[in-house]
């Protein structure tokens, strides 16, 4: 059976789009349209009872959350270091990290009103902002320590990619508060990125442009929505 | 070599010692102490830039975050479906769960100046007490369906039974919102994991009471601070 990922173009599945190309492993993909709110629809909640976006359906059932699917992943296809491997407790802890951590501050920011009053979004976004700076100062560090981990096409590299490239773009109506400059060794493995084959093949197919993660611009996705 | 667990009573570390305690795998302990805020101290930080507890030495060296750490332990003493088991999908998405949303959602509770205006902290106590509800009935519903996967002394029901503990307790001033008799599956595993011979040592070691699950109380710790 071929892996089925159900994505919506800008979202979380991006990151196991990116992974699974960039290992070569074919699978066929599922559009979830947020513009109707499918992924609050009883087909999708039988898949993920939480409705978040991807899921990936495996010969063994389906499988949500992205971290979980990365290590998943990475344990069927020799993408990271293997249960008892040297490497195993940097890759996992890192992992964990961009999962409850990074990705769950950031959520907060394009998100505010599921976290926080109204009145108090400006302060809050401020707050997350500085969290997110902080978070990336200590992604930059572990990439530049852990090459090997932190590389294009996989888990970590990818992973750490994508909450760059959100945190250039989203809320659009939010101040800026990222520069990718600021991470050299997150800028370079930005570079490395979309060097790589798959990656203008997966921007076109989710409208991300030219370069998604050094310049990334407001996504223009062929067929469904990020929102 | 030994496993080291670098703990403070009643904090994450609390989750490891039940697994590595219910497991019986020999480790020794060594107390953080946050009274001093040792956590941010320059040994800690080499251990764990974060500075976040728990910290478990092993032989490849440190490693942190709850998830990553149970996720290790699980496949270094077979705890949990191994990398290619049948149930390894649901077990790596529940423990992501616990770890990117309910564990990060319930830090938010306890830690509301580390994300919102001081002046919106009880309404955002309120929305996040809301969503932990959603949460547990989530994980209850899990608990339900996977009974072998969220057992006592097992990765995801010592994580789950953990959270239960900390929401009835914190933060010690604010409005009760959390009722484990509204969770049945949640309820019979803390009385499961109670019965256990481990839970009592555990508790009197880091003073949680004679009930730390079912009836919690303000810990007492005999060493250290939970704060």
């Amino acid at each position: 059976m071929m892996y089925l990922l159900h994505y919506a173009p800008d979202n979380a599945s991006l990151i196991v789009r990116l992974v699974l190309d960039g290992a070569g492993i074919p699978y066929r993909t599922a559009l979830v349209d947020r513009a109707t709110r499918q992924q609050d629809g009883p087909a999708y909640r039988r898949l993920n009872p939480t409705g978040l976006i991807p899921t990936l359906e495996t010969p063994l059932g389906p499988i949500s959350e992205t971290g979980a699917i990365l290590l998943w992943l990475s344990d069927r296809h020799q993408l990271g270091p293997a249960a008892m491997d040297h490497d195993r407790p940097i890759f996992l802890k890192w992992l964990f990290f961009l999962s409850n951590t990074a990705h769950a501050d950031l959520r907060q920011i394009f998100y505010p009103h599921q976290y926080c009053p109204t009145e108090a979004h400006p302060a809050h976004q401020e707050i997350l902002a500085a969290r997110m700076r902080g978070h990336f100062a200590l992604l930059d560090s572990a990439a530049r320590q852990h090459p090997g981990l932190f590389a294009a096409a996989k888990p970590l590299g990818v992973y750490a990619l994508a909450l760059t490239r959100w945190s250039a773009l989203y809320p659009p109506d939010a101040p800026a508060w990222f520069d990718l400059a600021a991470y050299p060794a997150l800028l370079a493995l930005a570079k490395a990125q979309e060097a790589r084959v798959e990656t203008p093949v997966i921007a076109r197919a989710e409208g991300l442009g030219p370069h998604p993660f050094t310049r990334p611009e407001q996504p223009n996705p062929p067929e469904g929505s990020v929102l």
